[in-house]
């Protein structure tokens, strides 16, 4: 049947994503030039022991095309995890660059993320296929999924359904954990002698992968954008009613990127950082204390309204909250069905018996439905569900009781009304923005080039991109360069290293220098939803973060 | 201090709002076209003697320039209830328009709402400070507030503090309620003389203002667009991760309006009509059987995933939750301090022994979680507060209630895991569409004209919407022409009929055609971002809800 599409779905297929100037000229026949041998970030010894065939290569530039054509390539890609706006693009910029190498190339997608792999579930792209989800959102091209590729029969399976399909290069499209299964596989690859190249592409909306030569995670810059625009909306909300507090928590678990962008983009009167929390050891109660006080001052000022950013994993990094969740994961998951045996009344008399002083302190003071949020959404292993938490919800709680504290005393006269909202599922899969668009055709052009020069256990790198796309660098990074050792359950992993929030980064230190005015004063900017054809210093400019970086 | 301000609303300072041909060629100083005496829509008897001075007034329309300059002017703006997008440019028309009229003449705007006019709290407009707020979303340039207008001694205080200033025209921006208002006001003028004329204009994201004279009220299309842009990202989302079914509570109490735009703009699975709901007198187990049902369907053919619209005042139409608020609304107000005192389960067991038997039934079969925001969240009068009972929650556990009840029976094998979401404050303040910086525009300018011509107790009506703007119609309706009698606290007072979606108007019997289709194929529509700058077809598309009424 036919589907119809939107207005903007027509204008944006019509959209030709810029690429840098040796990807455009020449095409995807390109020499590879190469740098020094490289080390990993730390751990070097342990992380040669371990990735004989893939360390130390050297990184990769394209700068001029190659002496010969290299023939039909036949390559496969996958989508792991989370969906990030750009993923279409990469796959479009793939799938064109292998055509630009030889028109007999072929671009398989494997469906469902990397079971589909495994599962030898497929499909082989044409142009109708691929021009249908040119400069679109979503994964829905070929479907994600969280299966994680690291098991020796795995890699086994994967060659095995390569090869039957005369597969010689995969591109993982993924974030840190899938990138370094990614060059998992392709230690193994080249031990087994197999023929088969394997390349990574950074996706994250959480902006956690990155470093020296990974300016960006694709996706970040759109997915924040989207949170900004709603963000921006409800300031001005706020700012016209002049009676709610809006508490906005924001998708990202482990860095608080998001946040921070946000907040540059928007100047909140609150933002936390999980980050600086951790840093500090700051307790629940010193943080509620600190957003109470914020609320006190500004409704002495006359405003009783305002507008506080909170990142998703904050919790986590409140240190008697994270003790509280080790301690009830161990707990639940010893004694499942004793507990679900017990009436509601005795759930919560038998935890607190059995934690720890400290932590059945910190769980006591939690509100009820919050106590029931870490006793009742337990993930199949019996851990408690941190996503789920509503942390925003229990901060206005928790200041809301503070402030009713303080208004006994007479310290506060003011009126506290809060409104939560969740903002994740809201940009994960939008219509990437020009830059997003321009940068993921180029991430998956790129890694036809990679591909083209035969090397495996890279990653897809394209820098210097606070400057226009033709001036872009394009090039490879071996994906052992980024990683370290890390414990995992009980054992030393080799992972590429997450990249959070760095206190001394100039990101964190300008909001810094910004927070006390965004606090009480109302210097609120409304960024309004992304522009696809307007001036290019609306519609091309990219997040405050890497700009600040760069 | 001076404030940043976003690259989105550098530019769109920038937007030269169109007019009615009319308004652009000729300014403001036009000659009043005087149709024939109207009649209100319903009472006529009742409304005419309530309104001696304003009732059956001529349509007005505007098509040639008046004979003679009229001199300047000096009115007065509020804005009233919630916001909508687009205000700002209401009042900036109404500026620009009165300065044309006489470059002598003078605006003042009364601040927080009607309470400024009575609290006599104003600024005086210039071009600076109008500048600052051209084609911005947000009610923030004078704030808005929910204070009615209704009694003498207000009248006389407004009246007493226009004169102080000189004001003899009020420009009054708001709903159906603040409409009722104002010609209420501009009635009380007339009869005593006071020399003030009273002028409304058509405000509310809901729509449902509207009628054969009025297209649409201001704000329903930005606000629209914004919860469609998001609608489709998760929609897109679902269809990518395949796993959830999302469950998007919508603002909108009394008329379904933004749904059904909604679900016209993005196609999802199931969409609920109040009004639909009210008169089949659907019950609200019938109501999740039915989702429960799509749930089950989409699941046996591989689908566990999906997205529902669920109107805010969804429970206040299904027969026995009105009923059970009504109760529980008397029964609470009346016996506040003795609930209050009591504990938990007693509360619970009071309620339950106090209600009638069906309400008591209705009561014990939901969940806990909402049975405690139907008694803990009571505004001062003692009034279950609806607008914060989570019906998305709600209906997201029984659904999974009665999926599991349907797993045990061997009728369902699925699995559902659903997210919720609420957008509102998202999207009241968003920048103005193409469509609401125009629109807002010329009835502001329009309303101009309408002082300029001497009329009071009239709306400020621009026409012929789904035309380009310069075919646009310019004129003014009586009030008392939309006005009724409605019951109202035991009393009969005469308002403006509230348009709900009409069961067989064009909009809704269109989506009942796609229904069945939509609920069953993934026929999702995006319609991403609102776009200032692009192709027409992109940004200047009206509501399809407008485009299909007319």
């Amino acid at each position: 049947m036919a589907k119809t599409i939107s207005p903007l779905q027509k204008a944006r297929a019509a959209y030709n994503p810029k690429l840098p100037k040796v990807l455009a000229a020449h095409g995807s026949a390109l020499k590879a030039a190469m740098g020094a041998p490289t080390q990993s970030i730390a751990d070097q010894n342990e992380i040669k022991n371990l990735f004989p065939n893939t360390y130390g290569l050297p990184v990769v530039t394209f700068e001029e095309p190659a002496d010969k054509p290299i023939g039909a390539v036949k390559a496969g890609v996958i989508l792991s995890g989370g969906q990030a706006p750009g993923g279409h693009n990469v796959i479009a910029g793939l799938y064109d660059g292998l055509k630009k190498i030889d028109a007999g190339s072929e671009l398989y997608g494997f469906l469902g993320g990397p079971s589909g792999l495994t599962d030898n579930k497929y499909v082989k792209f044409d142009d109708a296929f691929i021009n249908e989800y040119r400069n679109t959102g979503g994964f829905d091209i070929i479907g994600s999924g969280r299966t994680k590729l690291e098991t020796e029969e795995q890699f086994d399976t994967v060659i095995k359904n390569c090869k039957a399909l005369g597969i010689t290069s995969l591109v993982i499209i993924g974030g840190d954990d899938s990138n370094t299964n990614a060059c998992m596989l392709a230690e193994y690859c080249a031990r087994m002698n197999s023929g088969i190249t394997v390349i990574g592409c950074p996706k994250t909306i959480d902006g956690d992968l990155k470093n020296e030569w990974i300016e960006a995670s694709f996706g970040f810059d759109t997915a924040s954008k989207v949170y900004a625009e709603l963000i921006g909306n409800i300031q001005r909300d706020a700012n016209s009613a002049k009676k709610y507090w809006h508490f906005v928590k924001l998708m990202g678990r482990s860095a608080s990127h998001i946040a921070l962008e946000c907040a540059h983009q928007t100047h909140p009167n609150v933002t936390l950082i999980s980050e600086e929390v951790e840093k500090n050891k700051t307790t629940l109660i010193e943080i509620v204390k600190n957003i109470a006080g914020i609320v006190k001052k500004r409704s002495a000022a006359g405003k009783n309204f305002g507008v506080a950013l909170v990142p998703e994993g904050l919790i986590e990094f409140v240190p008697e909250m994270k003790k509280l969740i080790n301690e009830l994961n161990d707990l639940l998951a010893a004694n499942a069905a004793h507990f679900d045996s017990l009436s509601d009344a005795h759930k919560i008399q038998f935890v607190n018996t059995k934690l720890s002083h400290e932590s059945s302190h910190a769980f006591s003071s939690l509100p009820a439905s919050i106590q029931w949020q870490l006793l009742a959404d337990r993930d199949p292993h019996g851990n408690v569900q941190v996503s789920r938490i509503e942390t925003e919800k229990l901060l206005i709680e928790m200041v809301g009781e503070t402030l009713s504290e303080w208004k006994d005393n007479g310290e506060y006269k003011g009126k506290f009304t809060a409104v939560n909202h969740f903002f994740g599922y809201e940009g994960r899969c939008a219509a990437p923005s020009n830059f997003d668009a321009d940068y993921c055709y180029s991430l998956g052009y790129n890694a036809s080039s990679l591909i083209a020069s035969g090397v495996t256990g890279y990653i897809s790198s394209v820098r210097n991109l606070t400057k226009p796309a033709d001036q872009w660098i394009a090039g490879g990074i071996p994906l052992t360069m980024m990683m370290n050792l890390e414990r995992r359950h009980g054992k030393d992993k080799p992972v590429i290293k997450k990249a959070l929030v760095e206190l001394d980064g100039k990101p964190y230190k300008e909001f810094l220098s910004k927070r006390e005015t965004w606090a009480m004063e109302d210097e609120y900017q409304y960024p309004g939803p992304i522009q696809y054809f307007g001036p290019s210093e609306v519609c091309d400019v990219t997040t405050i973060t890497m700009q600040m970086e760069h």
